[in-house]
């Protein structure tokens, strides 16, 4: 009998990193969890640590690995496995993840912009199998992004498309750590949403406030927490219209943490989506929610390796 | 000896209509521009005439003629050869174009978005030859685009994809004839232009102002021309810095009208370029201008009937 083959994959988030083994059938094991220790390049070496510990659980299990998938925030080259720049890493740069891992393990390393992982999974198990043409949002800590035509993840010149979060949809509005002002992901990701609600004196900023909380707060009937959805359900509405004029591409998954609010902000997105596109356009867009959760992005390395397209 | 074969091509833009027959080489001959008779579909009456005179020209000449390659500004649905929406044409509502042609003409008929065939036009004989991924920004009348990756032109799910001119660009920025506010479009354009320029009392909308006279103005020192074009040169510069974010692609070719004041407004355009993108995209994004004139979408019609890719 051949041995049974997996690919451990790994998903480092803005805040958290998830990694586990993806078998060919799409099955994830030894899933873990981990808050990321650091926001410098020591998250590497607990990382690696990690990586070690899914290794010698397949190891004795008997599966043969065929390699790494890791995704990773921000401006990834994937030919010169180099990351560039990481939002929510402002550490890093130009850091060469490739060969910083190629002196670790022996298997050959699969580098990719965190969403484009996550496109990739919900293509090959989510709720995306079968769709040829879609555009993914990640609203989590900040935006990502990745567009898919034809089955293929369009990736630009090096890999750098779907920065969606950079998106200019006020020009001289809300600064954003890039640099730039009025970035679509300072008014529809988990920090964007806090931001403004810190500003308006809302929230106090001691308070630890998180997204979730206020996601309960509006199912307890919050308005004020039920007012942020909405408004960052208009803004959202104004970016998702932008990128289908752009791409011309009517089927867009939303995934990401704060998707979890969909109730709370899916009906002002689309009232601003019939606002700003054409009318043939509008009546055939479709919004889905991911389902993949906290595996999207791990099974979208499995499906570098496994998928046949 | 084989008989010489050409296409006619037929750019409808919103101001001006252009058609010739383009051979093999690219070369353009028979050609025609004419100020379109109507903003109603009775241009269409105009267009079968103007091609029955280079149709004639050409049988005259021994040609074979290969197929009619037509460009519409608009939502134009390929698979469907129906026209939903064309902003200059406003009304325009669903027509079915193809079949329109195809009771008058006995040749195949090639049918797209006017951008789209300016893209193919500069791709085969123009500045992009050579140039896997670019993007395309016609600014005219209004702003068309298109985006090539690994050459092929994405057409997003009917065909309705560069619409970059609706990109929200100020989320209740000034109003759009197409409904929404804050289009890239009302900023940069020839008619966002003036639109401005009136709005501020700087002309009067009985002068008769165009683009072409502010261009002039500005080359004899005027410093409200100038400041003009500087204001419009930051608009692009933010909408290419946001494209460049979504598609990762890094080579950007500017046409149309418009372009022409080159000089004025691409200072203004880099510097947003470079504050609103990552810098390690921002040192590898080239401008180009496009060099195709008034010939870019008649060559783009030639390009799909005589390029190999």
């Amino acid at each position: 009998m051949s041995q049974n083959q997996s690919v451990i994959s790994v998903d480092l988030g803005g805040t958290n990193l998830r990694l586990g083994a993806v078998d060919s059938q799409g099955q994830v094991r030894h899933f873990q969890k981990l808050s990321s220790k650091s926001r410098g390049t020591e998250i590497l070496e607990q990382l690696v640590e990690a990586i070690r510990e899914v290794e010698e659980n397949l190891k004795k299990e008997g599966e043969e690995i065929l390699g790494i998938a890791l995704g990773v925030p921000g401006i990834v080259d994937l030919k010169e496995g180099v990351v560039y720049q990481s939002p929510h890493f402002p550490d890093w740069k130009q850091v060469p993840i490739r060969r910083y891992f190629e002196g670790k393990f022996s298997y050959p390393l699969f580098l990719d912009n965190d969403a484009h992982l996550i496109a990739r999974g919900e293509a090959w198990k989510g709720v995306a199998q079968e769709i040829r043409n879609f555009i993914l949002l990640t609203l989590g800590t900040g935006v990502g992004g990745a567009i898919v035509w034809e089955g293929r993840l369009l990736s630009g010149d090096s890999g750098f498309a779907g920065e969606f979060g950079h998106m200019v949809i006020e020009s001289e509005g809300v600064s954003c750590p890039c640099g730039s002002r009025g970035c679509f992901e300072m008014y529809v990701s988990a920090t964007g949403i806090l931001h403004h609600l810190e500003k308006g004196g809302r929230i106090d900023s001691n308070e630890k406030m998180t997204v979730e909380k206020l996601h309960e707060s509006a199912l307890n009937g919050d308005i004020a927490a039920h007012a942020a959805f909405q408004r960052m359900g208009s803004f959202l509405g104004i970016g998702i219209a932008s990128l289908v004029n752009i791409t011309g591409i009517q089927t867009v998954v939303l995934g990401g943490g704060v998707s979890r609010a969909w109730d709370f902000f899916i009906e002002p997105a689309k009232k601003e989506i019939v606002r700003r596109t054409y009318s043939e356009t509008a009546s055939r867009i479709l919004l889905k929610r991911a389902i993949l959760g906290d595996e999207a992005g791990l099974l979208g390395g499995g499906a570098v390796f496994f998928q046949k397209s």
